[in-house]
């Protein structure tokens, strides 16, 4: 039997009307003759609800007891969900991740998927069985204690079922219909994608578009997983939601598949620096200790002979999350007064935005940055930083420009037409 | 280190500050010296959520995943417990009954507990841990599925522990303050007992005194482990609560140790029956069949040549438990209808209680029987029914005498004295 993995979030499972609908399209998918391995979250609130628990009892809490505590929430539900389907006649049962067992890392709180043995499943499947039933998120040590893979993880569980049991597809219930081209707050326009390459939706999940957990995208396209985002509040239909899968598998890739957007960024500028081999090091080193999680760079070109500097000066400015704004001056100046770095003025510009057009395409067509620039001049925005990977280009923008350049970029790349 | 059973049953841990008081307590314990194992419960209400969702999900449920369900109530405790206790800087762990592992019978929902191996926790301890935190009323079968022991299983647990681990005691947390020599609502000179012998303990839990489930008594009676019934709701102190042990621990044993009642009785009579070999089986193997409980049996003296019955003619009265009498008159009924049994005349009388006076100095002492039945009738109470054990006198009454029978008992016997 073609094996078929369906992953059902928290707010698709939130309480046992939600169950009992997932339950029937599961027994759907069984009637079309798969084998189908069911990845199931918390019911919605009821993570929170523990690790508010954890957080009043032990605020600097043991990660081991917190996995122990919050994997419960999974738990409960997969045992209602195996229930569920047995009432509709359908032979299935549970497993918890330290049944399967889903081997993981100790990195208690965010541990990784090292294994994960298809036999015990199978062997069920082989006898009969039509669905399993597995609490997603959690796992065990190689110590045998439970694991949890982090916030969101049950994506990247059931990514890991469908590359362990090669299943046909790995579709993702959630709460949205698909991956669209924007962000349809922001413009009427955005249209649903039907399909979308791994790279394009890693760089709009990391941009903002938080439909799929990142390393569940990373990990479906290492095992080439086809991975199926939908809704579990529409009605089931073949060509439902949006799929994610390798370029090759897209007939024809747009050039530019979407524009995404994040308003939690922060500019950062050293002003004249001294412009010598390392100084990137000395710059970006304490603020990777200190946890701030850079995201674009640009170095201004070099001046020498400025004054009061031996060497060359230039300027370096970079983004990061605006939380974390305070953390990164913090980590400079303590840099600057230990003799580290040299810059005569920290400035920062919380009032910027992030605009990104993200596409495949952009690889074989030149001429997608200028046309993106054009399109911001035109609106009379102004570029702060750029920054370009092979199928995206950032641009950081004044934040009070940001859904007049995300309209305007989506209309004249012609986003809402097919 | 000698090694203490702390158990905390769900009102004891019934929200983080209830959690947090119970960690007090296993502080104090620690700080004496020992090791301790504390067995918890599911905080107070959990356990009726989730088997309210699995009721109403699957009315006839898969057992195994009732029990994949419901335990997850206790396994929350134990991480909250043991973060509790780190959080004092006392190096305590939590496992799951997997983890230990409780390996326990197939039975789900009503396992029995088959062996605890103590090297894995004793490891811990040797390395310097200073409590186990272990979740209650669970185990894991020989096909490696979660078991529950059945309601109130982790008394069971708690105790098994006790004798798996040698333990110098075996604390029950619950609240009450511990047994009583007959319930305070109904006299005001019910008195505490400082102890209790494990048989009469056994014989006031089954009358309805339920402090202690009856199958970790009997356990604790088979492996000889000292149990102290106390409250998580007084101050501490070194004589609290009942210690139930073995005879031989109470130096001087009371002739009557309590009084304890029922009042959910009903006694069936069936009249006129064929006195012949096998007629009590006939009787009671179809009860048994429809699971209805018989607790008292009397037979009358067989009476010769009684009208339409060829050989000798008797009664025959039992009790059961009120909500079993529908029950036991369909299956007397069925049974005369297939010519099993053949009586005149099934009646039932639902307005009766039971009164027993329990007491292990019974078998040495002659007379309570006769001091009992002088008791009642000075109080003009007639006795319907007698049934008699080594350490126990039960009477089935008009239930509107119990409270009266009750009182009268307990000053005759002197339980007011200690």
């Amino acid at each position: 039997m073609p094996t078929l993995v369906m992953k059902f979030g928290g707010t698709s499972v939130a309480n046992l009307d939600r169950i009992a609908r997932a339950a029937k399209r599961v027994a759907l998918e069984v009637g079309k003759g798969y084998d189908v391995i069911v990845i199931v979250s918390a019911m919605s609130g009821k993570t929170n609800e523990l690790v508010g628990w954890v957080n009043e009892t032990s605020p600097l809490y043991d990660a081991r007891e917190y996995d122990a505590i919050v994997s419960s929430g999974e738990n409960v539900t997969a045992g209602l969900m195996a229930l569920r389907l047995q009432e509709m006649g359908i032979p299935a049962r549970s497993w918890q991740g330290w049944q399967v067992p889903v081997k993981t890392t100790s990195a208690h709180g965010a541990a990784r998927i090292e294994e994960i043995p298809s036999d015990n499943i199978n062997q069920k499947f082989g006898e009969g069985m039509k669905v399993a039933v597995v609490a997603g998120f959690q796992g065990i040590s190689p110590e045998g204690r439970i694991t949890t893979l982090g916030r969101g993880g049950s994506d990247t569980t059931a990514v890991a079922f469908a590359a362990a049991f090669e299943a046909e597809r790995c579709d993702i219930y959630t709460d949205v219909d698909g991956v669209y081209t924007t962000d349809p707050r922001i413009t009427s326009k955005a249209r649903k994608l039907d399909k979308i390459a791994f790279e394009e939706m890693l760089e709009l999940a990391s941009l903002g578009a938080k439909v799929l957990q990142t390393r569940s995208v990373e990990l479906a396209m290492r095992y080439n997983v086809k991975l199926r985002v939908l809704s579990s509040f529409e009605e089931p239909s073949d060509d439902a939601g949006t799929l994610v899968c390798a370029e090759e598998q897209i007939m024809e890739s747009n050039v530019v598949s979407g524009v995404a957007y994040s308003r939690e960024e922060a500019k950062m500028t050293l002003v004249t620096i001294d412009d010598k081999p390392g100084i990137a090091a000395s710059i970006f080193g304490p603020l990777s200790e200190a946890g701030v999680n850079v995201d674009m760079i640009v170095q201004n070109i070099s001046e020498t002979n400025y004054q009061g500097h031996a060497g060359g000066v230039t300027d370096m400015t970079f983004s990061c999350p605006i939380d974390q704004k305070m953390r990164a001056e913090q980590a400079l100046n303590e840099a600057k007064e230990k003799g580290l770095i040299n810059f005569d003025r920290l400035e920062a510009d919380t009032e910027v935005a992030k605009v990104s057009v993200v596409g495949i395409g952009m690889r074989s067509h030149a001429g997608v940055a200028a046309k993106m620039f054009e399109v911001l001049s035109n609106e009379g925005i102004n570029i702060k930083v750029i920054a370009t990977s092979e199928i995206k280009i950032s641009v950081l923008i004044d934040r009070k420009y940001m859904e007049l350049a995300v309209q305007a970029l989506h209309d004249a790349f012609d986003l809402d037409k097919a």
